[in-house]
């Protein structure tokens, strides 16, 4: 088994589980959220300092790489893994969204997609065996099936076909899979038709894939609407494979994801909000460039003790974005990160001592008010 | 005192010192190579990671913090080391320099020099007792005298004027300076006129100050004509106390100065040239985002054996620069700094046993070589 997920205690009284993903490169601590590494770098941050942050799991994503740097110049470097340096866990999005939405999408079929580079305006074809074996060179501990994200808002019948050629594809994905130490997983789509969400996750779900991720979701949609559909997809998902929750980052909604019996997430959140100045904090959003921040010796959170919080000043992070400074993007990402990393980690210590829908009580309503509007 | 400097050990041979520059802030052992921060951040590094270089001395600016975030802002963190939170020794350069190069100048006369922001166009006056006060607040362990640098070339009469001005200003500076655990630095002018340099240092020693920089070189002159500057400047200079060459950072120059006698030096170029992809290896210059190095595994120097080279290829690095990653400027910037600091290392060490002449013998060739021509 390329990968192990093992439940250690459940919620008594919500379908939040606190679980262990065993990897080739550690074991990481469900749940837990997953620092988007597009390119090859989590944006700002290094391996070193995603250690520090107890980072176990980041993500890779197979569409950006395959156009720069090439999946050749990976495979010389043995993978990703080597490419980037990074000694933990690693999954690769198949890029189906980015596809989606970054190319210029020139014409899908059951046979794969054609689009343009969003970066040279190359055509390029993608099938599903095709990104599998670029998955298989990229080697990460976890590959994702190509799957197609219809747009949010879509018509009944435009995603009835998607999730059909969703399980199309999961399907040659998984034939076409080729590596024993590397995990595929699925991803159901469906997008808010409780009817298609079901029949997405039972078709993939029969094809008995190692984990399963919900991908089509966080696309625009309310809030209100993505928990119903989590609500409605989730427990489809098999008790025992490991749950994905793609594109979810936000604190209210990592928290409703965890409850409704989700494992793990990601989303590109707390680093590109970091890079306009906006932090997250026991206090919702700061926007750290605002001009009452100018002389504020606070740090950014005053409940957070991570290294930024410990050494700087809302001042003086101000002034570095103001003048263009590097290390400004860096403070601001780190302390990001280390937030939801702070808070997954304060869910897993509620599930682990029993308490986590008092935890849920307690925190739901101030981060619904703080983040969910975002 | 402020700052002591004693030489532990002079070259039998050349005018080169080993030597140690105490200050509140720690130890410097020199000769040393001082990072820039212009703006309170050496660029796209951390203290952390200058403390793992072994940095005990940075430089900031007082003329970029006096435009932004403003002197006030500064105070209210007790002065530089506490808003950017830096723990080693601290200069700040009055930004006579920086007033004559970037700003819009508009007047200046014995009193002082009115000019315009590079930021913002708004019209600003400084005068020797104000820019003084100012670096009394920033608080660095050495400030800077304001000096008047002329241009490269310019005119025998023009120099002359300059090097009584700055005699002026430096006598000014040191009445107006007003505390006592700062050292405050004069700046030796004149050009390339011999007379000139000689005729400035005397003024300045003469005036008593606890150290003297060399400023008005590296402006354009060749290096030839900096190196023979040099050698009628420094022995006019009090055996005694610490020398300081600004702008100098290439590293045929640092080994160079040295020789001469110069125990500390500051320069924009490691950290500038980084951002352009540009880093300094035992090979020479090396611009690693030229598509040779597109899937190179080996690191930016074979030789090196800092933290990037330890775990990055060339490979990685080019991706990381062509795609626009932070990490990419991060890890060349820190490469850059690392290769510098070992260089002077090396050349203390060479000093401490006695092999200075040879260690200079053997490097000065090659040095001048691949880096002669920048």
């Amino acid at each position: 088994m390329p990968v192990k997920y093992s439940i250690t205690r459940n919620c008594p009284q919500t379908a939040a589980r606190l679980g262990e993903l065993e990897t080739r490169h550690g074991t990481v601590k469900t749940p837990a959220f997953m620092p988007v590494g597009t390119q090859g770098t989590v944006k700002a941050v290094t391996a070193r300092e995603l250690e520090e942050m107890d980072t176990g799991l980041i993500l890779g994503n197979c569409y950006h790489l395959f156009l720069r740097p090439g999946i050749e110049i990976i495979a010389r470097h043995g993978g990703l893994h080597g490419f980037m340096n990074w000694p933990g866990a690693l999954l690769t999005d198949s890029g189906g969204f980015q596809i989606f939405s970054l190319g210029g999408l020139r014409k899908i079929d059951d046979r794969g997609v054609s689009f343009t580079s969003h970066i040279d305006g190359k055509l390029h074809f993608l099938t599903p065996e095709r990104v599998t074996r670029l998955q298989n060179i990229i080697g990460a501990d976890i590959a994702m099936v190509l799957d197609q994200c219809p747009p949010y808002p879509a018509e009944y019948e435009e995603v009835k076909d998607a999730v059909k050629r969703t399980s199309l594809w999961a399907r040659r994905c998984k034939q076409a899979h080729a590596r024993e130490d590397q995990a595929l997983f699925a991803i159901v789509q469906g997008g808010v038709y409780e009817d298609l969400r079901r029949l997405s996750a039972q078709e993939l779900v029969e094809m008995d894939f190692p984990g399963y991720a919900i991908g089509g979701l966080s696309v625009g949609e309310s809030k209100n609407l993505m928990y119903a559909t989590l609500k409605n997809t989730a427990p489809v998902l098999p008790e025992e494979k490991v749950r994905y929750l793609m594109g979810v980052g936000s604190p209210d909604a990592l928290l409703e994801g965890v409850k409704q019996g989700i494992d793990i997430f990601d989303c590109v959140l707390p680093t590109r909000i970091a890079r306009n100045g906006r932090v997250m904090t026991s206090q919702g959003y700061l926007s750290v460039r605002n001009s009452v921040y100018a002389a504020d010796l606070d740090p950014l959170d005053r409940d957070c003790s991570c290294h930024v919080c410990s050494n700087y000043s809302r001042a003086y992070i101000r002034h570095l974005l103001n003048t263009g400074e590097i290390l400004g993007l860096r403070l601001t990402t780190y302390h990001n990160l280390y937030y939801l990393d702070r808070l997954m980690r304060n869910i897993r210590a509620a599930l682990a001592e029993d308490r986590f829908e008092q935890y849920y009580n307690k925190m739901s309503p101030g981060l619904n008010q703080m983040y969910g509007g975002f």
